[in-house]
């Protein structure tokens, strides 16, 4: 018998073949992957039914069903607003950097060596919203531009002189901005007092000014920031970055902090997100500063270098204060913003803006031409129409004709223009306004005087250098060429999950259908999306075992943050106001800890045993200590040592018995998907990470994607719509469904695996973590092993007692690794001195086996060092990686060889990885490299 | 007063800034383009009116006509068959490949050493068509299937015993592979004999065989093959690639040569192409053969490296007698093809092939089981269905379905599946023939027992390895790395204008409403296409000075034979029989002279003078001997010698004097765009290169489109439509409109420059060429100047007393010209001993000047050969070009040191390029390497 099937998708996202899966088992010692997860999973948690999905469809029958729910959604042109513009993606940037798994399979630049490349484009980022803002130090992106206000909310508490716990929001700041601030400031008690901004200032310890503010009004802050600053309040301006081309800078006009969105350049709206949001800050915040930040340094040559600073970062998660839980950044956004201004340049960008404004103007003087009431003199994009009891019909006149306005309330109407305004979409809003003109003059501005722009902004030459495509085009393979990303090697990061991100997954994201939708356009044009991510949600929700999902957090902090909201909310609609404690064992993620903070918890901290598992006498002495406080426990499972605890279900019982609830982190889902759900085994909550199980790419280091889980009794507390406020919790992003421009990716990957690929997947997940700790245990000891010496779906090899024999360190090995052509595992994460190692279920065998090789061969590396063939200090280890320049020096004065150097293994003469850089110096770069956030220890004390 | 406009398209396109331009201007010592081109054009050519061409779109708004355009195509299943079939293109090909200027904008791979992964690409391709038709050699692809016979046809007779000028062609064979035939024949004095094949043979030279008919009928062939035989005639199988994965190879049955297409191997229909024919040949044949073909040689460390094996291409071509003027490839296509076959591996074809099969038979049964009558028991995937009288009812029954089938004729529908049909299709099939009917059981073959495929194939591990998408993505993506194209450097190639080929213009031609219109679709569903053609056709006659346009010729070699063509059928309308001598100026590419001779014309050489310009005296001399048998004239223009001859205008009254036609060959027409028109200074034909001038990219090496435009008198001798027998003149490419697929790129081109953004790209060119020929004249002798010691669009340095004086040849200046990260120029064409610079529009200064910077520098290492600083034969010029192997390894004997070799200037520190294999065997390789066909001093004697 033939078999005439085509064979499933999930046989090409799964890199073994039957075959090799066969020699893998044996390896590991089992006759079958069943027989494998009968031991490894433990019998308590294991799901007895298959997931109820759709049968899997092909690459072909989901890309046709997404193209039908693609054709559902209508593309109006859209002057909404709302901080939200059209804008028009470079096609050379699309192509080559979007739609490249050259950039977009790339993980955090946690490894600066191979890495230069995003860091240099993030760099421009930075550069960008630094000289635009006016502020000198400028972070490598944040999540949204709400999220970013109340991060610097939360920044000026910390770091502003005063005690109040007031928090003034600009009446004219965006809606989903205020509603978002609202929902941060109540767990922390902060009170937002909402403000004109004319008249005296409330007493407070911070000002947010949207400028230009959300109506279009422009006004010169000057006054404002100074009474703040006499105060001894801090200055938050929401700057758009386009007027900022063209009026001073908020740096200039007295702001201490600036944020907001860098969409409108070039990053298509995609139904909200993903889009880098932007901090920039002036001198002496700068370790305050939350998110991530590019810096410059050194390598071992002397050369310059780019890496992450991190300490800003880790100054304040690390405390139990911490009061940002911000790990994920939105690189491939921040990325595409960066190159836009280096393909347009200051010249670019000024007359993009100086068009938009001008259209506004032309807009703006034939509707008064014409009687019309426009209620701001002074606006760069945006006009406020008054139309008395009259909004309602311009709006729909105007959408009859194509273009989607804003209605602010029942007598006003807002018109932002943009990058694609023309004169036609002007002649069609005036047509929707009754106003009948065809001239469109673009002779006028209305910018104050005072508040014209004078300082230059990016004179650096990168803004200068790639004006044609084709310069573009070689400076993004350029930059792509320096770093490892997936479509190169294995990224085998513990707790990170670097599996396929499939180009049938991909290829969605960019169709203009999903790509050009404004958030806030009306829902009926978004009937494929809204189909599409309801039933993604229901789908997570089967496949986790929950109740209810939403999709809105648009990072796993996120989710976190929403996940412990809703305990938090659901105590309190019970009466139980007082539970606040949160129980975490010291071996979890540091990011739960922070996000317990921002979510008005006390961190308690249960110790583990030695095996990394939660220690159940500790367990039950802290929740006797804190029974009647008792609001939560986090736990990871598989625990983040990567092992399937066996008492999950009992610490489980416990804590909700003494009424806390039970929240399960996602971030090792991919271990569970198929065999157990966290919904089912005991949990009320968990956050996914989309980008991890569920095949969104890692970006470079965003974007993530970390929708929320709940039980049925959660459910009425998830987050909000953000413009609205008639839920019990409210948003926690700026739009309704997070970054919803991504989600076919993992609507597609559920799609096209079905309830047996998705199992087969975590099934071969396991069984290759495992197949590299056999492989890799008679040359380094494998830690955290749970029953039948298995581990989960990663493994920890131990270097501390090689470090000890032989100086040989962590960081060493991971250096060398670049040499042999990888990214390092995960460092230091959970327990210092280790590296974790996670496969995933995409690396086929023979990838498998040359990471095993690569790593067996460094050993075999070690050992010449611990016998004195190798110097102890001058070995190929401590001097990796090495660069091809410095193994075709002149000189040579290692006492190894060059070849040793360069080609320890002989697969590497067929198309080496040349390192850019050599060791970036350790004074500034020696920091535990995590995948997330880092470890709990620090709260201990 | 601001500039609000955004800056246009061609801004874009061209290279240097206003700023840059005006620089290089000084250096040349003009103020101004149109100074320049004053003095460089010829006053007696120039157009005086600017391009009658719709004002420049934004990309933008082409991209959005193009939308409209695609949405008025109509994509319906279509099972048309005639040799094309509709596939599925992996995703992670279609992204990584197809859409992926690494591999698109590549040059053909005539510089082996940085062209590794494309030429591997390539062995695949050559391995899968000859183990699949079981013949040792096959070639790196041809035109089209159609084209393809034509060549085995002439094949046939050149490498046959008989001395018969009949041809047999199956009366089952593709129409238009007949008509193409026909075409070809006629004016070599070929006769075509349709013949069933089944009673006894007419006398012939050669007999081709369909395999499987186009009546879907398949039988064995092996009595028709051993009567050929018998009588001394060569065998010819036109094979379907996925039916050989089931049944008997031709080369088991007989045949001596095996064409056919690869579409169907995940190429799009493309509404025609272009698409990758194949031809494989038995032993003895290898030398015989047209195209190119990939072979294995060792580079100088004795590493295995690929190469073009150029002799049996020149073989054939360089003799008076060729019959072929095939240059170009479908390198692109073939590379997918091959990758498909990677991807699936020997059983996933077997499979696929087997759904289709049991696919048709049950269709078949469906058919006949409700009584209708089913010609041909034994097919593979084509169903002939005889329906007396209804056959366009059931056609018109079926599109209203959504399906495409084929009416035979007035009795007889005809019926292919493919890789996409399923029950659904099969189904509204039945449906369309009045069965009703569901059930499609897919459990019976037809195959005859005597043709079941019993031999392996693709047992190579290269079908084997890459099984996974993440494998399949890497391997891509380290292929590419291995070579040069025009996303890392300038591609500096003489004759060949690399220049931009932009990602808007790129994006459409993957829109499924272009890729996937079947090229004998209704007209109806296909309104876009038909539209978007018409339009270019227009553009390109008004480019050019034309009055008509044909767009059916899928390469130069084909344009330049539709135009001898129509010159030929013209001179016969009018009784001049006789008119038959061709004039070929020496300094022409060798493709005249044998397009020529594949039009039944007889070359005759007119001499050049020592500027490269046609000797007058020697035309008049010519002119007179063969006044009465005068047909053409062909020239270059401007010259293959990059130079506007002043004496162009003369040439062409002499010639039409004397009762010739002019024919201006148009591969350099990049110097002419907006400047002159060949139609209006004196010529009657031109073929165009889309793939030079008009922005296709070379894709490695095809596809290419070469439109043949005529004054109106020849307008009636344009090629007809492929299976219409209505016009003077037959078809020469298998599809109506020849590689309609990517004839997007050039109408988005020509749309978003305008008159002024064209006219603008040439003057650049133009000041491009002679800026760099002012930077190197220092340096090296150029050659070929003409007025104010301008050149044209491309420069000459002569190598040639350099050489004499040190030994440094053209060979060592371009291998080392790898090491400083370029691809070379054209080596030694037109005159052996230089290179030919062609610098385009697209390079900006920086890039222009660092070209110069390593020819230069080079020229220093030179003068160290010269002053014996440097050995006479191990010298960094002579060892070139260096792998990183090569300067790593452990011993290091040259004279010179390794930074030398690896690092001559020091902006190569940054992002080097590194060749994988050091220079291949010059006994193999050392051939000249020219853009499109050899020099034409083979022609002299």
């Amino acid at each position: 018998m033939i078999d005439l099937s085509a064979p499933p998708f999930s046989s090409r996202h799964i890199g073994p073949s039957e075959a090799d899966q066969q020699r893998m088992l044996e390896a590991v010692g089992f006759e079958s992957v069943s027989d494998l997860v009968a031991v490894a999973v433990p019998e308590a948690i294991r799901s007895k039914d298959r997931l109820k999905l759709p049968a899997a469809a092909s690459e072909t029958e989901a890309i046709t069903e997404l193209r039908a729910l693609a054709d559902r959604n209508r593309v109006l042109t859209s002057m909404i607003g709302l901080g939200y513009h059209d804008t028009i993606t470079p096609a050379v940037i699309r192509r080559n950097l979007l739609e490249n798994p050259g950039w977009y399979t790339a993980y955090t630049p946690y490894q600066p060596e191979i890495s230069q490349g995003r860091l240099e484009a993030l760099l421009n980022f930075q550069t960008v919203v630094s000289d635009l803002t006016g502020l000198p130090v400028a972070g490598a992106s944040l999540l949204d531009e709400a999220t970013a206000a109340a991060e610097a909310m939360t920044l000026a508490r910390r770091a502003g002189k005063s005690k109040s716990s007031v928090f003034v929001v600009d009446a004219d700041a965006l809606p989903q901005t205020k509603r978002v601030l609202a929902t941060r400031a109540e767990p922390l008690g902060i009170t937002v007092v909402e403000h004109a901004l004319d008249g005296e200032l409330p007493e407070c310890f911070g000002v947010l000014v949207q400028y230009p503010g959300a109506s279009g009004r422009l006004r010169d802050f000057r006054a404002v920031a100074a009474a703040a600053h006499e105060a001894g309040a801090l200055v938050v301006a929401a700057a758009d970055l386009l007027a900022l081309t063209l009026v001073a800078a908020p740096g200039e006009l007295g702001a201490d902090i600036a944020v907001g969105s860098s969409q409108r350049f070039g990053v298509p709206f995609g139904f909200g997100g993903p889009h880098a949001a932007y901090m920039s800050v002036r001198e002496g915040l700068q370790r305050q500063m939350p998110g991530r930040l590019v810096g410059v340094s050194v390598d071992a040559d002397g050369a310059s270098a780019y890496r992450l600073a991190l300490q800003t970062r880790e100054q304040h998660i690390r405390r139990e204060k911490a009061t940002s839980n911000i790990c994920t950044a939105q690189v491939l956004l921040a990325v595409i913003a960066g190159m836009y201004a280096v393909y347009h340049g200051p010249d670019g960008l000024r007359r993009i803006a100086h068009r938009v404004h001008r259209h506004a103007v032309a807009l703006a003087e034939g509707l008064r031409g014409a009687g019309l009431e426009v209620v701001h003199r002074e606006f760069f994009d945006t006009v406020l129409v008054r139309v008395p009891g009259r909004a309602a019909e311009v709006v729909a006149a105007a959408a009859e004709r194509g273009v989607n306005l804003w209605q602010a309330d029942a007598d006003h109407v807002s018109v932002a223009c943009d990058e694609k305004t023309g004169a036609t979409e002007v002649t069609k809003v005036w047509a929707a306004f009754g106003v009948e003109a065809s001239h469109v003059a673009l002779d006028g501005d209305v910018l104050p005087a005072a508040l014209l722009r004078e300082s230059a902004y990016l004179t650096h030459p990168v803004f200068h250098s790639h004006r044609s495509e084709t310069a573009m085009l070689r400076y993004l393979r350029k930059l792509q060429d320096k770093d490892i990303a997936l479509d190169r090697s294995m990224i085998p990061l513990g707790s990170c999950t670097m599996k396929l991100n499939a180009s049938t997954e991909m290829e969605p994201i960019t169709w203009p259908e999903f790509a050009a939708i404004h958030p806030y356009a009306p829902q009926a044009q978004a009937e494929g999306y809204v189909e599409l991510i309801g039933t993604l949600e229901r789908w997570l929700a089967e496949v986790t075992g929950y109740d209810a999902v939403s999709i809105q957090p648009n990072a796993g902090s996120q989710g976190e943050f929403a996940g412990l909201l809703a305990i938090r909310a659901y105590h309190h609609a019970n009466g139980e106001t007082g539970r606040d404690v949160c129980l975490i064992p010291s071996s979890a993620h540091g990011t739960n800890a922070a996000s317990a903070v921002m979510a008005g918890m006390r961190v308690v901290v249960v110790a583990c045993d030695t095996d990394g598992n939660v220690d159940l006498a500790d367990l039950d002495a802290k929740i006797d200590k804190h029974r009647d406080t008792l609001a939560a426990i986090m736990v990871t499972y598989p625990s983040t040592h990567g092992v399937y605890e066996e008492s999950i279900t009992e610490v489980c019982a416990k804590v909700h018995e003494a009424g806390g609830q039970v929240y399960v982190d996602g971030a090792n889902l991919n271990a569970l998907v198929g065999l157990a759900k966290p919904g089912e085994f005991g949990a009320d909550v968990s956050h996914l990470n989309l980008h991890k199980t569920f095949c969104i790419p890692h970006g470079g280091g965003g974007p993530g994607v970390g929708p929320v889980a709940v039980r049925a009794h959660l459910a009425a507390y998830l987050p909000g719509y953000p413009l609205h406020n008639d839920t019990p919790v409210g948003p926690v992003s700026a739009a309704p469904y997070g970054s919803a421009g991504i989600l076919p990716i993992s609507w597609a990957y559920i799609r096209m695996m079905g309830s047996e690929g998705l199992t087969a997947a975590t099934e071969q997940a396991i069984l290759s973590a495992n197949y590299l700790a056999r492989r890799l245990a008679p040359h380094y000891p494998v830690l955290y092993t749970g029953r039948g010496g298995l581990v989960a779906h990663e493994c920890i090899v131990d270097l501390r007692q090689i470090t000890k024999e032989t100086g040989v360190t962590v960081d060493d090995v991971a250096k060398r690794l670049i040499d042999y052509g990888f990214h390092a595992p995960t460092m230091s994460f959970p327990v210092a001195g280790t590296l974790m190692i996670e496969p995933t279920e995409s690396e086929d065998l023979g990838e498998l086996d040359r990471f095993a090789d690569a790593m067996i061969a460094i050993r075999g590396e070690i050992s010449k060092v611990a016998s004195g063939d190798y110097d102890k200090t001058d070995n190929p280890l401590r001097n990796a990686p090495h660069t091809a320049e410095s193994v075709v020096a002149d000189e040579w004065a290692h006492p190894y060889t060059r070849t040793e150097a360069a080609y320890p293994v002989p697969s590497l003469r067929d198309g080496k990885y040349w390192v850019p850089v050599r060791r970036i110096d350790q004074a500034y770069g020696d920091r535990n490299l995590v995948c997330s956030c880092p470890p709990l220890e620090a709260y201990e004390d």
